[in-house]
């Protein structure tokens, strides 16, 4: 697909390239390290003991006969942990969430550790940890979870966010508001209004690789860690505060990553690695097993949304609401507030108000799943518009078009837009051949938009000259995506040299300075400025050498194609001296040439998607097939094309996933009934079809490159869109997330007997 | 012993303390990971196939056998390593060395290896490689080498730094000479006149960890090493150069090192993993045996050194020359260069002359050990001053406190010192206790001095600021004696920080600007000045950010005592921040808080020592026992006194193994006979006494707080030391190293027979 690498102006000759992936070779070969890849001599192995209960007092736990195990080296409960809690086990979530404090919160919950000398040794071990609950009542739903006389997690919580804030604990963590105007003088000057309510059940990232970690930790308080995560500089400050050392003393470094999404963003079980290393004087390995990943990792919220808009005839939406309910889990999450603020990002609204409340069940502690939050909005929003669209009876494009947000839009949720791509993803999805192309019987279109942030943050990245020239990024950001390509292109880019001859690592906690989470799809734009400034203070220093060389002033001289070379008439005649020849003499003028920056990466630029999809139903059995499926997207400047496409079809598959199959489905018993890969289906290869992708390029102004975020607005339309396709195959309405067939069925049923009745 | 802490006038608060080293944990408790102590899964096991032939021409090689052995994954041979020797084998040591390149130039010499699942296999291929041999003539000895007539090694090798330049191959392969003055002249002013040969056999430095590595190369070009060495960026460069590399694109990461002492500056069969990991495109793990590093390491110079002085009676030396053979093994070397240069260090001059002569012989290649080459020049100068002293009825103390070299004396070696420590040594030794102590029957004393000249060199750091406040200091300069301590405690000093919130870690390749090696005693020097920089750098950060926070121009800032301060009347009165409160507002304040710095050290002060040392003597065994020993150096600065002492006694017990007993003994077959620790005896504790140190800190004016180098020093006066007081015990002059029983029972002999025949 065509796309446009000169939207910025700038001549790139690297960037927008599709060279090799660095990672490649290692990885098709298996030689890549992942978490559980690396040992040392004399470790033992770490397993950890869960909550069978959905919601349990732990009365006792009497650890003594596993203590007594041979081969079993250390055995901790939270006695084993800093209490951190200040007495209220519910708000001090990573804590009590890694390990449960008096009270078991959900079924997979942690109560207790063993490092034994084997697996099987380690697991006898749990065995004989014997733990006395007092099985609480429990509630999973996050419905149910907000009526009078549910049970109540945490007796000191009191909605946050209300005032007068209430006297009474309930599951309602907090709520907060968005919006801007007059929402009921808006609905009334509305012509149509549609109002409906939506579910969403709760899903996991899926991501192949389970949690893995080697931990090494001294008595002294100084040790290291080897662990898959998205943000190995969060997980050794968390590490050190659960555990009570300075942060430094902890050097960890991060493996390859089998797939994150935002479920490898928090610590689940590292700081109990940790605590049992210091306590054995062993290293410790422990991988959680993908039973563990599905109870007791961070999947994202099930969520309950109702959503009204209303619009006058010629299309223009006068008035738009939301309320989200969102369950975090166990702790209070800010996942219905990041539902309130993007629900209507895509609009230019004059009157719109979001509501969202933060709701606490019996479920794993929620984590971030790719733009987490959004595409449960998006579901709900997008639906509506749809339907408005219909009932007004305009094309659902067109009626986007006309509402879309633009430079100058005051946002939904405050901030007014610099240049955007809703507009363009539109107009380009109006005129792609896919929204022409005929569909068969059976077969529904479905379209929507989605919305994302994108962050900056924290970023420190170092740029090192070998002496051979060849060229080391540092950078503190998990390689998630492909960042390692993205920066190897930068650095080649500026510095004018060829990008086999630059290397990214992602360097240790210990060896660069802080850096925020691989999350928020920040890594590109804020390692990539950082790599940017980073090349520009080396090439500072390569001028001040050539000048050296030269004997003349740095001032007289220029950099140039990867060369520095005399600048103005009084500068002299001098050939031009490579990086590689000047490298050569760094030994002779000064020493080993760097640049270096720390900074808070500020202006990240907002994105914006539309996505097409057909779906094939089969009214007999409620199985749907998508049959073709089309994502445009703006990456602002898609600095390696190949990955920005993989991110965009990745996103695509994953909503895919959610929105026809994926689900968390939990008994009576408040007990997860599906956690692996047998029950819980996430789409295979066979499941999807070539997923088509359209960059555009509308440049971030607040980027040397233009660069926006790119991973993550992929997953908001899907469930939108997927749904809206069904819909229109199904000729009904779907308002509950995963569309299964059994759902679909009952749909169909449900409509056939409204049908029946009203003839 | 009491010593100066403040001869440079500064107040330090954390440096010249004596914390808990930071790496003491986990050496003892077993966790600490060396060389071997690294896996991957899939890793194969290497093993390298050795000459068993002093000096053969490889005729043919013949793979085949071992290459269809079930689990041998890779066959190399020198076929497999690029040849950058053009055409003339004997110039490219590294690489020959690594790989022997149609000749074996010595027992042990690699010819061969192979990878493979399991060691047994491997061994097994080994023996199926079959090699045919042309038997050459050998030369082991370094005087036989250059006697007109002996094999040649090299055909193409004939004699540097003679004019003009022979046209005649020979042994021995450069002349360089040192000095000054008319020493014709000088030798008839003298009253007496001193002349004499000496000859040292060959050590090791016997380092408890033989060469170990982990090799993960691909077919891509990239990959990573893990491994013990002194110095991992230039194992990186010489590697990459080796393999045809880019630098940046193999990142190598240092392991704990069990002990160095120069003989891990060179790659040894670090190459050949790498080859092995590239062509199996499997992780190849190759850890050499005790036998393999003792035949094919580098071991330093056995020597062949003739010494004479003239003095005029009342102790002035009029003239004193040395002429110097150091063998390097099969390969040109730098020995009897740096012989040259130190053998009159301690001394100021009026005429001086010094000529080394570089010799190869059929051993294997001869590396750093400790101060190289300084210990043997040494031991003959010093052995002579000593004999002179006597001679003309003078304290051996006084008459070296008269010649001793001073502030503005011209070198032998040609700079012109600063202040030294050379005659503050001399003058404690004169007033130390031991030298007055009594000494019993069959008992000597023997004192001596020593030179090493320190280097600096090429080196990166970066300090940076955790969010929590505690600090990490990261260096490219293997820790070998203690330097992260001394590291941590000069950030601490800087920073006004407890010593207890840094840590200091050696940072891998790809993470840090080039660094050299950890030799030449450079560490504390110039890893130590370049913390010093990257903290006061950091320190600029930390107040502008102090500035931001009170909203005050950074002029009125200042640091003081780990806080910022408003500085100046009109600053404002705000209460101090400390580090820790600067550092937790970092992210609101402009990121991550950080120190670099990119340099080549120079000015590294020059170190002298004078030693102390008591034998006795058993007759009729000629066994020998030290029973006392005392230590005298200049460190210019002790930043951590402990490590600064364990250097003192651990180059004088190396200085007593190889004065007494060891020596690399070869056959006349060219095969070395005693290639383990059984039958090469290096001193155990019971040999040993208790090393007493005197710290002396004579600022080095070139180093902020006033460092000087300290680790290679206290191995050059040992030899000496321990002759002179052998000498007197047996009332004989020894003058071949090592002293073991027989040596000395054949001077006990030998001198009997003189006198029997005088009588």
């Amino acid at each position: 697909m065509a796309y446009d690498t000169n939207f910025t102006g700038q001549k790139f000759k690297v960037v927008g390239t599709r060279p090799l992936r660095p990672d490649g070779l290692d990885k098709v070969t298996g030689r890549a390290r992942y978490g559980a890849d690396v040992s040392a001599p004399g470790q033992l192995v770490g397993r950890v003991l869960r909550s069978p209960h959905a919601h349990a007092k732990i009365v006792k736990i009497d650890t003594s006969k596993a203590e007594k195990l041979p081969g079993v080296k250390a055995v901790i409960t939270s006695a084993d942990l800093p209490d951190l809690t200040n007495g209220d086990a519910g708000m001090y979530d990573i804590l009590v969430n890694c390990m449960a404090r008096g009270k078991a919160l959900y079924d997979g919950h942690a109560v207790a550790a063993v490092a034994a000398v084997d697996a099987a040794t380690a697991r006898k071990a749990l065995k004989l940890i014997n733990v006395e609950y007092k099985i609480l009542p429990h509630v999973t739903d996050v419905d149910e979870a907000v009526k009078p006389g549910a049970p109540v997690l945490h007796s000191k919580m009191f909605t946050d966010g209300v005032e007068p804030k209430p006297t009474k604990a309930s599951n309602v963590a907090k709520r907060t508001e968005f919006g801007h105007g007059d929402v009921e003088k808006g609905f009334k000057e509305a012509d149509v209004i549609v109002e409906r309510s939506f579910k969403t059940e709760q899903t996991h990232q899926g991501y192949i690789e389970p949690h893995a970690c080697l931990a090494n930790l001294g008595s002294d308080g100084q040790g290291e860690m080897w662990v898959c995560t998205q943000g190995h500089f969060v997980y050794r400050n968390t590490c050190a505060t659960l555990l009570g050392l300075d942060a430094a003393k902890l050097r960890v470094t991060a493996s390859e990553i089998g797939g994150g999404f935002g479920g490898k963003t928090h610590v689940w079980a590292e700081p109990l690695a940790l605590a049992l290393s210091r306590k054995a004087n062993r290293p410790v390995k422990l991988v959680m097993t993908r039973d563990e990943v599905f109870k007791a990792s961070g999947p994202t919220s099930s969520t309950s949304i109702d959503v009204k808009i209303g619009a006058t005839k010629d299309g223009r939406i006068t008035a738009a609401t939301a309320t989200l309910r969102y369950q975090g889990g166990p702790f209070l999450g800010m996942w219905a507030e990041l539902g309130a603020m993007t629900s209507y990002a895509c609009y230019d609204l004059k009157n719109v108000k979001t509501v969202g409340y933060e709701v606490v069940v019996n479920r794993p502690k929620v984590a971030a799943y790719r733009a987490p939050s959004a595409p449960m909005a998006a579901f709900a929003v997008e639906s509506v518009v749809d339907e408005l669209a219909h009932k007004i009876g305009m094309d659902a494009v067109a009626f986007r078009i006309k509402n879309a947000a633009k430079e100058g839009t005051k946002s939904s949720y405050g901030p007014t837009y610099g240049p955007i791509g809703i507009g363009p993803t539109l107009e380009a999805a109006k005129n792609h051949p896919h929204m022409k192309a005929p569909l068969k019987k059976n077969q529904g279109r479905g379209m929507a938009c989605g919305f994302w942030f994108n962050f900056g943050g924290q970023t420190s990245t170092s740029l090192n000259v070998t002496p051979d020239g060849s060229v080391n990024v540092s950078v503190g950001t998990i390689d998630v995506g492909g960042s390692r390509a993205s920066m190897a292109l930068i650095a080649a880019e500026e510095l004018g040299v060829p990008y086999e001859n630059v290397r990214c690592v992602v360097a240790d906690t210990s060896s660069l300075g802080h850096n925020d989470m691989s999350d928020g799809s920040r890594v590109t734009f804020s390692s990539g400025m950082n790599t940017v400034i980073a090349a520009r203070n080396a090439k500072k220093v390569l001028i001040q050498r050539a000048a050296k060389m030269w004997d003349i002033p740095e001032e007289a001289v220029t950099w140039e194609d990867g060369h520095a070379k005399p600048a103005g008439a009084n500068a002299g005649n001098f050939p031009p001296l490579s990086l590689k020849e000047i490298a050569a003499a760094a030994g002779n003028t000064g020493g080993p040439i760097a640049g270096h920056n720390e900074f808070v990466a500020d202006g990240a630029g907002v994105s914006f998607a539309t996505h097409i999809c057909d779906v094939e139903l089969d009214p007999e059995t409620g199985a749907t097939k998508i049959i073709r499926y089309t994502v445009i997207q703006d990456a602002g400047k898609a600095i390696h094309p190949s990955y920005v496409e993989g991110q965009y079809q990745g996103g695509a598959a994953q909503g895919i996933g959610w929105a026809l199959n994926e689900e968390y489905v939990y008994g009576k018993d408040g007990r997860l009934q599906n956690a692996g890969y047998l029950d819980y289906r996430i789409p295979v290869c066979s499941d999807l079809p070539m997923i088509d992708t359209v960059i555009l390029e509308i440049p971030n102004p607040n980027h040397p490159y233009g660069v926006r975020g790119v991973g993550e607005t992929s997953i908001v339309p899907p469930l939108a869109a997927i749904a809206n396709a069904v819909s229109n195959a199904a000729g009904v309405r779907m308002t509950h997330i995963p569309m299964s067939p059994p759902r679909i069925l009952k749909a169909l049923d449900d409509q056939a007997k409204t049908k029946a009745k009203a003839a």
